[in-house]
C-alpha cells in the first residue's frame, strides 16, 4: 500500500514534535507500506520569514518571497529526515522541484500543472521514505513558486494522484470532521465517513479543516483522503471519498459561518435584466456573492438581497455606490451581524423533508431566518450572529440528538 | 566592467546591515557596471541550523546536512533582492542550482565540477543585479550540496572564472591584507597589492582572511581579487593579482601561527629510508607535516623533528607509537608551546640577504630559533610561544620599520 501523509507546521514546531511525527511516519512504514510524507514549514516559520522580508520591502516582489518562504519548508524536511535517519530509517528528503511539481508562473498562489512523479518513484524503489516540502514548485523559468494558502494539503492530494497513491492521510489538530463544531455542541460526534461533496461545502462554511482545493483536487482524481490528529494518530479519523456507506444518514453536519454580511439594496426598479446587471458588477469586482433573494415590493419596485464575505464587504459596497445611478436603487442597507447556519449531508437531496426539519428545529428554538439558500446537499440558512450557536445545537439535536 | 562581490554572514547579521550591503551593491550597479554579488547565510544562521540537525541526530546524514544548512544562503539572497528592490533596482536572487554549479557527490566538501553561466548571463543581459547564493551547488543526482569551509569564497571566485568577470570583490570585516596583524603590530601597513602565491603563504600561516582555495582558484583563472572591508566600503582594500607592480618591496608580511606543535623522534637508528618509512606513515594517517628537521646524533643514532598542526597532532602520535618498534626510535618528544614566525615576500627569491636579516633581527631581539623552513617566497621559524608576538614586532620593524 502506498500512503501519502500530510503534517501541518504545528505538528512539526519544535524538536520533540518533530520526533513525534517521525515516530508516526516509521510506523507507517514498518507496517510495509510506501510512505510519502508531505510537510509544512514549522509552527510560524512561514509568517516570520514573511514578515522579515515585509520589514526590507513592503512591497517584496512575489517571486523573491516565494524564494524565501519556501525555505521554510525545505528546512522541515531536512530536520525530519535527519530524525528518521536517527530512527535507523532509509529517507530522503525532495523539495517540489525535485520531486517534479511544475507550476505555472502565478507566484504566491501558482497551479500545479503537471508533476513528474520518476524521482519520488525511484526512491520507493529504493524503500526509502520520501519526504517531501509542501507549498513548493518550480516554474518553466527554473524558479521557486508557492501554492498559496493550504498549499501543503494541495502538495499531498497532487502527489498522492501522481503516484497513484492507496490513502491520503492529512495529520492535523483535530482528529476528524465532527457533525457540529465540538466547542459549539458538545455532543457532537465524528463522522467515520463523509463524500468529497459533502466535505467541500462543510469546508466553504468554515469547518476549517481542510482546503477547498485541496478537496476538488481529491474528488477529480478520486483520492481517497483521511483527516485524523497526529496527536492521537492511533485514533481512525474520517474518511473522505466518492460514495460513503452510510447510505441511512442523511445529514453529515451541521456548521457555522461567521465571516458572512448581509447586503440589501432597497426598493429598485422592477426592469428586466436589473439582477444580471448587479451580480456581474460584483463578479467584475471579484466579490463572491453567496445566498441570494429576491422580494417583490409594493408598487413598480422589488427588493435584493444578498450575502458576501466580511473581506469582500467594502470592495462590494463601493462598487454599488459607483454604480447606483446606473442600477437604479434608493437605498443599501448592510448588516454585519448575522450569521449562516447549513447542514450538509448527501443523502439530503433524496429527502425533501429534511430542509423543514431543520426550519422546524429554528422555529421551535425561537430563532428567525432571514434569508434561505439550498443546494442538493446542503441548505443555509441567514439568521442573527446572537442566535448562531443556539441555533446550531438545535438543528444539531433534531438530526442527531435522538441516534 | 563586471564585478562580482562577495559579503559574509557578518556582513549582513539583520535588517541593518542587509540595507547597508544592499547600498554597496546598489553603488556598484549605479557606476554602470554588471554585478554579481555572492552571499553567504546571515550571521550565525549556519551554526543554528546545524545545531538544530544535530539535536534531533548527532550523525545526520551529510546529504541531509547540505538540504539544510544551504537554506541559510537561500534566504539570504532573497531578503537581499527585497532589500535591492526597495531601492528600486532589477534584481534577481538565484540559487547555486539554478546559477548552474554542478559539483561532485561528496556532500559537505562539494568540488565544483562545471558551471553552466547562462542563466547567469541572461539576467545580466537584462540589466538585472544577479544575487548568487554562496556555499551551494547541486550534483547530478539533483541534490543540493555545499562546498565546505570557506564556500562562499569559492562560489564568488568559481562565478568570476565562469563569467570572466573583470574583478572579484571580496568584503569581510578587515579592510584588506596587511603586513602583520594589526592586533600584533600596531604600525602594521595595509598592502595595496599582493600576488597570489604571497596571499596562499599569508592564508597558510594563519592571516585568517581568504581561504586558500579560492585564492587557488582565482591563481588558476586568472580571477583578479580585492580584499576590503563592507563597514568602510570606500576604502581602497588589497589587490590580488598574478604580478605585483611593487617590484621593490621584497617582503609583503609577517605572520604568526600558534596553531603548531613540534614532534621529535629521539635516537632514531641512522638507516637509509627511516624518514621515507615516517612520513609516509603519516600521510597515510592524513597528518600534514611542515617544517621538518634532521639532525646528527652522537654514535649511529640520529633525530628527526618535525611539526603539525595541534588537530592532527593526536593522530600523528597514534600513528608513531604504533610502529615504534618498526621504525625504531626511543624517545618520541612533544611540543605544544611554539609558534611558527613566517616572512612572505615574492621578491626574497631573488635576495638570498632577506633570511638573514630576519634571523639578525630575531637575534637582536633574543629570541631562539628553533627550527626553519625556506621556500622560494618564505622563510619560516618555530620559536618558543611565548615570544611570537615580540618576534612577529622585531621583524616586521626590521622590514618595514624604517620605510
Amino acid at each position: 500500500m502506498l500512503v501519502v501523509q500530510k503534517f501541518g507546521g504545528s505538528s512539526l514546531a519544535d524538536a520533540d514534535r518533530i520526533r513525534h511525527v517521525a515516530g508516526i511516519i516509521a510506523n507507517e512504514y514498518r507496517q510495509g507500506h510506501e510512505v510519502v510524507a508531505v510537510l509544512s514549514a514549522q509552527g510560524d516559520t512561514t509568517d516570520e520569514l514573511e514578515a522579515r522580508g515585509y520589514e526590507l520591502n513592503p512591497k517584496a516582489s512575489r517571486r523573491e518571497m516565494d524564494a524565501l518562504l519556501s525555505c521554510g519548508e525545505s528546512m522541515s524536511i531536512a530536520l525530519m529526515a535527519m530524525a528518521l535517519e536517527a530512527l535507523g530509517l532509509p529517507v530522503i528528503s525532495l523539495t517540489g522541484r525535485q520531486a517534479g511539481f511544475l507550476t505555472d508562473s502565478q507566484y504566491a498562489n501558482a497551479r500545479i500543472k503537471s508533476i513528474d512523479p520518476e524521482r519520488m518513484r525511484t526512491e520507493l524503489d529504493k524503500r526509502n521514505i520520501v519526504l517531501l516540502a509542501g507549498f513548493q514548485g518550480y516554474n518553466r523559468y527554473d524558479d521557486v513558486t508557492t501554492l498559496g494558502r493550504g498549499g501543503s494539503n494541495t502538495s499531498a492530494v497532487a502527489a498522492a494522484a501522481a503516484l497513484k497513491a492507496d490513502l491520503c492521510r492529512n495529520y492535523t489538530d483535530v482528529d476528524g470532521v465532527y457533525t457540529a463544531d465540538p466547542r459549539i455542541v458538545p455532543d457532537a460526534r465524528k463522522l467515520a465517513e463523509i463524500t468529497y461533496d459533502e466535505m467541500l461545502e462543510l469546508a466553504s462554511l468554515g469547518a476549517n479543516i481542510l482546503h477547498n482545493r485541496s478537496v476538488e483536487m481529491a474528488k477529480r482524481f478520486n483520492v481517497p483522503l483521511e483527516v485524523l490528529s497526529s496527536f492521537t494518530p492511533d485514533v481512525p479519523g474520517t474518511k473522505i471519498t466518492e460514495v460513503t456507506k452510510m447510505e441511512k444518514m442523511q445529514v453529515s453536519g451541521v456548521a457555522r459561518d461567521n465571516d458572512v454580511a448581509r447586503v440589501s439594496l432597497v426598493n429598485l426598479e422592477d426592469r428586466p435584466g436589473i439582477a444580471a446587471r448587479i451580480f456581474s458588477l460584483l463578479a467584475k469586482a471579484k466579490v463572491n456573492v453567496d445566498i441570494i433573494l429576491q422580494s417583490i415590493g409594493r408598487d413598480d419596485t422589488k427588493d435584493i438581497s444578498f450575502t458576501v464575505s466580511l473581506k469582500n464587504l467594502d470592495a462590494g459596497l463601493r462598487i454599488l455606490r459607483e454604480h447606483q445611478e446606473q442600477i437604479g436603487f434608493q437605498d443599501l442597507v448592510v448588516s454585519d451581524s448575522v450569521s449562516k447556519v447549513s447542514m450538509v449531508g448527501a443523502g439530503m437531496v433524496n429527502n425533501p423533508g429534511v430542509a423543514a426539519r431543520m426550519f422546524e428545529a429554528l422555529s421551535d428554538a425561537g430563532i428567525n431566518i432571514q434569508m434561505i439558500s439550498t443546494s442538493e446537499i446542503k441548505v443555509s440558512v441567514l439568521i442573527d450572529k446572537a442566535d448562531a450557536d443556539r441555533a446550531v445545537r438545535a438543528v444539531h439535536d433534531r438530526f442527531f440528538g435522538e441516534v
